[in-house]
């Protein structure tokens, strides 16, 4: 689903990632996350897709938001086992949103 | 396939969609302006991501770069196309990455 985000500017992050073979949890680890991310202060909304390639992009209201989810207990345990097991490689970007539109068919 | 993308600052597009049931050319002339879009100067790589919904970042050098590509003739004319036949919905988002880092495992 096309996240409703508020009248820029506000904050996306943009987390792309190649997958390791093993899912040992994946799947549940990544809804929990998405419901924790959910309940934070500053959270705008989320939008994700995967194929080879898997984007996930959060959007946030400013950059302390985004700093405070980092800082999350749960969501460090949950990168560190990403990096341990779930991901081959991964590139995060930090991006002031400043314009968006949108298109929706009548 | 990760973008490699130069040190930031640099620009984002997020294009976020919902595709109707129609194909009707779609996934040819998706190729043709990635090719296409490969050869405008400014960009610097895009990466694409798709399930119910379809993720595709584009990045660019500057504002300008982006103003430059939206006017290109042919990618014009595929977004006309896309709003009458190939998309239910979509979303674009303008944004300046300020900071970015990656992992690989090794």
């Amino acid at each position: 689903m096309i996240a409703k985000t508020p009248k820029p500017p506000y904050y996306a992050v943009i987390f792309s990632s190649n997958r390791t073979k093993e899912d040992n949890g994946y799947s549940e680890m990544a809804d929990k996350m998405i419901k924790l991310a959910k309940e934070q202060d500053g959270f705008l909304g989320v939008e994700s897709a995967r194929n080879e390639l898997g984007i996930i992009v959060s959007y946030w209201r400013d950059l302390n938001a985004i700093k405070k989810w980092k800082e999350n207990t749960d969501h460090s345990i949950a990168r560190e086992k990403g990096r341990n097991e779930w991901y081959k490689s991964f590139k995060t970007r930090i991006a002031k949103v400043e314009r968006d539109y949108e298109f929706e068919k009548k």
